[in-house]
């Protein structure tokens, strides 16, 4: 199965401007990403990175598996994958969010062992955060609650629909809170990046959450 | 399989005053533990409700199922729940917090067919959402990042321990935040209650919220 990683190189992670600098959210998605395709990588699949910009394969990227390879296309998510989504008689395309840092290979196993026409692991807040797609009949519709609109979309075309419930491929690195299940979860280099940054647990009764102990200096 | 359910029946989900009065909190914890009862009744098992007062089989409660049987136990969640742990030779105990709104009979199934002596299902935030202890050499500490502290203590006491990756189980009903995941995914009574009280979606261009569209008359 053909495994697309979408990433966006020049706008990493902007959600998290907050609590991070540029360079920072740009070693940390490179990280996430470097997790990501060790993952796919290590439950038999080659992934294929689907870049806005080249990628220099250093730093957090250093030690990709070789079995990836990088396409680049600088439109939005949903033409990006749309563009690649299967045709008749054609392979089936599975679609994985960059920042699913906790991502295993037993949880990617979960989703490329399904066999609907369509299987999605559903993110927080009505995301798709992966997705394999079997049948030409189907669309992709990454804006707004792209879960229930995936949902709609299978329904109308009458295709078959299986919900892949997984936390660690629910949990997207997006936001600030976020941040928490890296350092508790995190099989790969992202919580090592974090903790690099100073990041550490933190409870404060409730929730429990990342806290930056040590704030490097800020960039100009 | 025993299976506690632990109930705080007089301090309901404190974390939501911000967007819900107390009465209605009561409303959203008792259709949230009915929703978790049916689940578990569907999974094939008898749920006990461990409340910290006696509780009232009426209005969200109703129409739970025969099997649910009631223990009133006034001591703090990791005493309540330490006191039922099996002993030498005792069948196994499951423990499933009451606000796992999005909880199925699939997931909860997906928890009770581990074989390890202590299965759990984090949760965000480092917590432990529901547990099958089968070994009397393990003991509950809900304190702070439990679910870091129970594989803490399961290593400590040499006992094998499985992780149960379930985005339905992760997710526990605590903040504003979590009230979207109810809307979305919740399969029984609570999203119906949120949408009594006037929540609906809305997408502000990042992750799907809970918005509350009407806002009923303020308790005095």
């Amino acid at each position: 199965m053909q495994v697309v990683v979408p990433f966006a190189a020049e706008t990493p992670k902007t959600r998290l401007e907050g609590v991070l600098t540029r360079s920072e959210r740009l070693r940390f998605a490179r990280a996430m990403l470097a997790d990501v395709l060790a993952a796919i990588d290590a439950a038999g699949h080659e992934p294929t990175v689907v870049s806005t910009s080249p990628l220099s394969f250093d730093g957090e990227l250093e030690s990709v598996p070789s079995s990836v390879s990088v396409e680049i296309d600088d439109r939005a998510l949903t033409d990006a994958v749309d563009a690649r989504l299967p045709d008749r008689g054609g392979d089936p395309i599975a679609v994985v969010m960059a920042d699913l840092a906790l991502a295993t290979p037993a949880a990617l196993e979960s989703l490329f062992a399904t066999d609907a026409d369509v299987a999605i692991a559903p993110g927080r807040g009505g995301g798709t955060n992966a997705l394999v797609v079997r049948t030409p009949e189907f669309r992709v519709d990454y804006h707004g609650t792209s879960y229930l609109d995936h949902c709609e979309i299978a329904r109308k075309a009458g295709v078959s629909l299986e919900e892949v419930d997984s936390f660690r491929l629910g949990t997207d690195v997006d936001e600030p809170d976020d941040l928490v299940e890296v350092l508790i979860h995190g099989p790969g280099r992202a919580p090592d990046c974090l903790r690099t940054f100073g990041f550490a647990l933190e409870c404060d009764g409730g929730r429990v959450g990342a806290e930056r102990l040590e704030n490097p200096a800020k960039e100009p």
